[in-house]
C-alpha cells in the first residue's frame, strides 16, 4: 500500500498563484490568506437512491446527512420499467424533485440508464422494432431535454456487449440490438442523447471490462459516436480486483484518451461470492451478514481502489453502487450497515476525500504580494481579513484579489 | 449427415429457360440440347501454394493437374516478410507468374494477407509508427494496383483481433496497431486498397470466430470501412468443429449481410491435437502421420462440413489450407499424402464438386421452342447439333440460342 499512498497526485491540483493588491494595485505582503476547499473537481460518487425518501418525504434523514456528508456526486434510477410503468405516465415529478433535492445540495446527478435490456419497459414489446427504436429514441429525447440543467449527464446505453445474445427474458431493448447490431443502436442512442443536450455528459456503461468491450468503443468512436466519457462497472462481490486487475483495466481503457468513470463500484463487508457464478443476480441467499472482519477488510479494499483510480490521471469519477447494506442481491456492499450505523469503509473514504484530498491551508503573501497554493481542484473560499473571496481554481492562471 | 445431404440448394442454381429459335424467329421444337457446365460460380478454392513450383519451373506437374482438376479458387502467399525480405526488392515476378499461370488455367486467385503482424518485415520496425503505416500503405496500393487484373481479391488484413495484444515477438504492424486501434487500421488499409483497386473483393480474415469478431466487424461497417466479405478460418488441428458450431459460426456472421468465405479450412487425417495447446504454432511434433482411419474420418467431415457451407446461401467460397500433407505445422492436413497419392477426402471432395454440384444435362424443347435447365451457377457449353454456344447462368433470364 506504501507506494500507492505516495503516488504522484498532480494532476488532481493546481499550483495556484493568487496576488493581493490594493485598490491601486499594489501589492500587498504579508496578508494572511486562509483557503478552504468548498467542493471537489473530481466526482466522488455514490447512489443516490437512499436519498429519495428525504427528498421526496423528509424520511431517511439521518441516511441522508451521511450521504451528503461524503458525496458530491449522486445516481438516480431512469430503469424505464420503473419510470414508466404503463406507457405515457413517467415519474417525472418524483425523480426531478429528487433531482433538484440534490442540486440544491451542490450534487451533481446522472441518470441510469437511458436504454437496457434489463429492467426494460414490458409494454414495449407488443410493437414492431421500428417502433421499438422510435419509442426508445422519442424516450431519450424526453428524458434528456426534460431534465437537462438539473441532470447533464446520463449513462446513455447499459451493457451492450451482452445486449443482443442476452437470453435469460424476451425484451425489446434486446430485440432491437439484435436487428441493429450493437454499434447501430448505441450510435441511435447517443445521437438522439447529444441532440437533446449537446453540453451533457454521455456515458457508455459495462459491467464487461475483457477485449470485447474494448473493440466495441474502438468501433464506436471510429463509426462518430459522440460518447464524452466511458463507464466501467466493478461490482466486487466476488472479490476485490486488486491492484494489478485495477492497473490492467486502467490501461487498456485509458488508450482511447477519454475520461473513464468507475460507475458501479461494489466492495462488501461479509461472505465472498462464489466464483462459479456467472451471472451476479442469480447468487440468492436468505441473509448476508457484514462480519466485523469483513468491515476491515473492505476499509482496506477501498482505500487501495480510491487511490489507484484517484491518483490515475484519467479517471474522473468513482461511484459506489449501495450507499446501505441489502440493497441490490441483499450484499453487505454498503459504506452503511442496514441498522444505519458507518462501517470503517465510511470513515476511510470520509478521511480521504474531506481531509487528506481536501485542501485547507493558510498562506501569507511575499513581498511581491504573491502566495502559491498547491492546492486540489475544486471550489474555494478564500478568506483575508474580514472579506471571503469565492474561485474555482481549474488551473494554474493567477488569481487577483483586491482589498 | 442425411439431412445434411438433403439440404435445399435451390440457391446455388438458376431454373434456366433456353428458346432455340431458327433465323426467322421461329420456335424449334423437338431439338436435343446438351448442357455442360465448365465453370462454377461457387469458390471452391485450396492454398495454391503447392502449384506455385510447376508455374514457376514446371515441376510438381501431378500434384499440379491434381490441385486443378478440383479446384477454381487458389489463394497465393504475399506475407511482407517473404514478398519483400529486403527493402524495396519485391518478389513480384513469381508471384505474377504464379498468378497468371493460375488464371491462365480459369483459376481465381486471392492474394493472402496484406497486412498481419505474423511474418512481417523485420526491416520495418526501424521506422517509427507514422513511417510504418506509410509504408505498409504503400505496399497495399503497390500489390493491389500491381496485380490489378489478376488478383482482384485480397486478404487485406489478418487476424487483427489479436494483433495489437499479440506478444510473441515485436514486430511493425502490432505496434501501429496498438497505436491506432484495431478499427482505425482496419479503415486505413482497407481504404488504400478500395482506392487501388475499387472493384476488388476485400476481406477481413480472422481465427478468432466468437464475440469479439462480431463487435469488431459491427464497428467495421459503422465506421464506413468498405469490407466486401468476411473472412472465417477454421484451422480444425485440434478436432472438427462438427455441425452445430458451423450453424452457430455461420447464424453469427450473417447478420451482417455480407458474403462469408471459410478462408482457410483444416481437417485432419492423423491424431487430433490436444485440447489445451492455446496457439497452434506451439504444437511441435516430429512425426504427425496420416492414418487410415484418420482418412475415413477426413472424408466424412470434408463431406459433411462441405455440404453444409454449400447449402447456406450467405457462403461463396471455401478454401482449405493444405493441398498436400505435412505443409503448415508438419500436419495431415492435406487432400494428398505427402508421396502425393490422393486420400479419400479428395475424392469425396471431386465428387462433391464435379459430379453432384456440377450439372451435365441432356433436354429437349417443347412445342414453343423452350427447355428449362435446373442448373448449377457457373460457366456452361450447350451442344445443339454441330453448334456450341457459352454462356454464363448467373440468373433465370431466358437464354435465345439462334439455329
Amino acid at each position: 500500500m506504501e507506494h500507492i499512498r505516495n503516488k504522484d497526485l498532480s494532476h488532481r491540483k493546481v499550483q495556484k498563484k493568487i496576488r493581493v493588491v490594493d485598490r491601486e494595485g499594489r501589492p500587498l505582503s504579508g496578508q494572511q490568506l486562509h483557503l478552504m476547499q468548498t467542493e471537489h473537481e473530481f466526482l466522488f460518487g455514490c447512489g443516490a437512491f437512499e436519498v429519495m425518501p428525504y427528498a421526496l418525504k423528509n424520511e431517511n434523514k439521518e441516511v441522508t446527512d451521511k450521504w451528503l456528508e461524503v458525496f458530491n456526486y449522486g445516481t438516480l434510477p431512469f430503469y424505464w420499467g420503473r419510470y414508466e410503468p404503463e406507457e405515457g405516465k413517467p415519474d417525472r415529478d418524483h425523480l426531478m424533485k429528487a433531482a433538484e433535492f440534490l442540486k440544491s445540495r451542490k450534487v451533481k446527478v446522472k441518470g441510469h440508464p437511458l436504454c437496457w435490456h434489463t429492467v426494460c419497459a414490458d409494454w414495449l414489446m407488443k410493437y414492431d422494432n421500428r417502433t421499438i427504436l422510435e419509442k426508445q429514441l422519442k424516450r431519450i429525447e424526453r428524458e434528456v431535454t426534460g431534465f437537462a440543467g438539473v441532470i447533464d449527464m446520463w449513462d446513455v446505453i447499459n451493457e451492450v456487449v451482452i445486449m443482443p445474445i442476452f437470453d435469460k427474458y424476451d425484451n425489446a431493448v434486446t430485440r432491437i440490438c439484435k436487428d441493429l447490431g450493437r454499434v447501430r443502436l448505441i450510435k441511435e442512442v447517443f445521437e438522439e442523447a447529444h441532440r437533446a443536450n449537446p453540453d451533457a455528459v454521455l456515458l457508455l456503461n459495462d459491467f464487461n471490462t475483457s477485449i470485447d468491450y474494448e473493440i466495441l468503443i474502438d468501433g464506436c468512436l471510429n463509426a462518430g459516436v459522440p460518447i464524452t466519457a466511458i463507464g466501467i462497472q466493478s461490482h466486487q462481490h466476488q472479490g476485490y480486483w486488486g491492484a494489478e486487475k485495477l492497473y490492467e483495466v486502467l490501461e487498456r481503457f485509458s488508450h482511447f484518451g477519454l475520461p473513464l468513470h468507475f460507475t458501479e463500484n461494489t466492495l462488501i463487508s461479509g461472505q465472498i461470492m462464489p466464483a462459479h457464478i456467472e451471472d451476479l443476480n442469480d447468487y440468492q441467499v436468505s441473509e448476508w451478514p457484514t462480519t466485523p472482519e469483513g468491515e476491515e477488510r473492505q476499509a482496506k479494499e477501498v482505500e487501495e481502489m480510491y487511490r489507484i483510480l484517484f491518483s490515475h490521471p484519467r479517471v474522473q469519477a468513482i461511484t459506489t453502487w449501495d450507499f446501505r447494506d441489502g440493497a441490490w442481491l441483499g450484499a453487505p456492499s454498503g459504506f452503511l450497515r442496514k441498522d444505519g450505523s458507518v462501517k470503517p469503509s465510511y470513515e476511510m473514504l470520509r478521511k480521504l476525500i474531506h481531509e487528506e484530498w481536501k485542501t485547507d491551508m493558510t498562506l501569507t503573501t511575499d513581498e511581491n504580494g504573491v502566495a502559491v497554493a498547491d492546492a486540489f481542484r475544486g471550489r474555494y473560499e478564500i478568506d483575508l481579513k474580514e472579506s471571503t473571496t469565492e474561485a474555482s481554481f481549474t488551473d494554474d492562471s493567477e488569481l487577483v484579489i483586491t482589498v
